[in-house]
């Protein structure tokens, strides 16, 4: 059974599939967006065509994440890392610590990257256990000087996902970069949200920031432009050129987002994509094992292993003849992962998990 | 006589216009690139596919501007006001100041940048005369502990131009976003060239950083990832998810450069269609004014102003009557603005001139 286009079913970490009715609109304004003579990536930032992109890109994306009036909506460059470097320098005040929870490979990241700039203190770490598990964060002690508490909702790298919007006594920053908008989220208990687009909303090269308005009187005076998130905000991400490109393809996302139903739509079919493959690991006796206890499951990237190198890479091998591509883990853990973020399709699922069980029954 | 796809004259100063066949070349691999059965929007940065893509990208490049061994590509975010910071924090040591050329807008806002975050010298200013001209580089005095001389090859705002590559005694740090590929440049004469794509190279949101690799040793321990300039070069460009898409624009205009013939052939372009815009002001009598001196005229942004603001604005108006569009000047200096990057066709020129000189006729 082949897809549209010829496509493969892409599991890549992100960046990673898009819906093909998004690319195809992408794909038809190329030359002339909706009559203005020209295409997205050629008109000035500045003008009233891109104006009016941007505008509903935002609007778009209020609507579908429910944010409140008090929050901002940014779209910056440089990625979740470079937010790991943002959000310290300007939300954590002199005298001032700041609280991480280290539940993976990112988290370690966020940490190390504010731990060069000031004082942190390491409020949970899960590596003793190898990043299997997530914490209860309503019941972690934070620091008594503490600006916020930092963690990361979806581990991509270890496959696991926190799957509640804790409430806690400082103001809760997290990088969603790879779970954003794959279930309904109350952003109203978060200070500050950020997220790479390269997982659930778009090309890589722009980063969305929501962020309580309150806290972007942290900034300290005299920043350097584009590390002060003040300015960003006051100039509605358009301090200097922003990427246009990937913020238009991130509002026809959010488009189709919207039209198909919503987070609360994305929630099951995320649950139900995500389910298939773990049965296959579940039923395996054994032969796959799944990396996160089952209580912290991640429900956008599955990690799994196979009983040895050998059989890992001829399950990779294989999986090519299925079209099935992007099954590597990542070169810190090893063995296999999928990533089925938003975009990615059950079928995808399904045939996944048809190959491994034929793949357990002939080498297990 | 109407423009493929029904396209306008684009003289946005950027983002602008690209050429027609490289977005068709990528809108036609949208949904599927090359047989990979993906999108490059799609694609793992540390993939076969993109590495691909990457390598190829950064290898025509080479070729297009002569890049000797000894320097190293990246493509980087946050656009050039984002090399505005990271140039004196990676160049700049102990004890040594920065000098700094300011002929513009731009060069004011690296001057201020570099500033907020140690010692610098306006080793030359043209604010006085309202930026119209250039120095010869070559002339000025350089501070006895200066770690490099800065300057903005080309103003956008002002319209002024640099046309030489100068020898000086410290490593010379150029802001070419505006007009890199615009004629043959001797990179060896430079220590580092920075410029953000949006003009000459592609979409927004990717900056072109070539650095002569000695200077990376520069670097100082302990620096944020994003701002560490010696660990994007370790990394290729790739210590984090980098604009895969943009990169990939890019490459398709430097590919359709080089089968144009390179940069000599488009100094000839450029100097042609600059020239006739040019000849619309002189041949004017006065009623149109060029803003920059003769000597320094930039071949990329024509500036010039008319007799009032009514008169201003009725040509403004008139001008998208005839599929002219972009041409109000930038926000801070007002008037008009002609942006003709390399991708812009003569023929927008020579109907602007056309139109130029009928609302002369009519209005003078």
């Amino acid at each position: 059974m082949s897809q549209p286009y010829d496509r493969i079913f892409n599991f890549s970490a992100g960046p990673c599939t898009l819906p093909v009715e998004v690319l195809e609109e992408a794909r038809d304004g190329m030359l002339n967006w909706n009559g203005s003579g020209m295409g997205v990536m050629e008109m000035s930032h500045r003008g009233k065509v891109f104006d009016g992109i941007f505008q509903q890109t935002k609007a778009w994306l209020k609507e579908l994440a429910g944010v409140p009036d008090n929050y901002q909506v940014l779209f910056l460059q440089g990625g979740a890392t470079f937010q790991n470097t943002m959000v310290p320098m300007n939300l954590r005040g002199e005298g001032q610590t700041a609280d991480y929870v280290v539940t993976g490979a990112w988290g370690k990241k966020s940490h190390e990257a504010a731990a060069l700039l000031g004082p942190t203190n390491k409020a949970f770490d899960a590596k003793a256990e190898g990043y299997r598990s997530v914490p209860d964060l309503e019941a972690i002690p934070i620091s008594p000087s503490s600006a916020y508490l930092h963690f990361t909702s979806n581990e991509t790298i270890q496959g696991v996902e926190f799957f509640t919007d804790p409430v806690v006594s400082v103001p809760l920053v997290c990088d969603m970069s790879s779970d954003i908008l794959s279930r309904p989220f109350d952003v109203s208990r978060y200070g500050l949200i950020y997220a790479g687009a390269q997982k659930n909303m778009g090309p890589a090269g722009v980063t969305l920031v929501i962020v309580r308005e309150d806290l972007l009187q942290r900034t300290p005076a005299n920043m350097q432009p584009m590390l002060d998130l003040k300015l960003m905000a006051e100039n509605d991400s358009m301090y200097n050129t922003p990427p246009c490109w990937s913020i238009y393809m991130c509002g026809l996302v959010y488009k189709w987002m919207l039209k198909e139903g919503g987070l609360t739509v994305f929630r099951d079919r995320n649950r139900e994509k995500a389910s298939v493959i773990y049965r296959a690991i579940d039923e395996s006796e054994g032969f796959f094992k799944g990396h996160a206890d089952p209580s912290a499951r991640s429900v956008m990237n599955v990690t799994f292993t196979l009983p040895s190198e050998e059989l890992t890479e001829a399950f990779l091998k294989g999986a090519k003849a299925h079209q099935l591509d992007g099954l590597k883990g990542h070169r810190s853990v090893g063995g296999c992962r999928a990533s089925i973020y938003n975009a990615f399709p059950l079928e995808g699922c399904e045939v996944l998990a048809g190959y491994m069980r034929d793949f357990a029954a002939k080498n297990g």
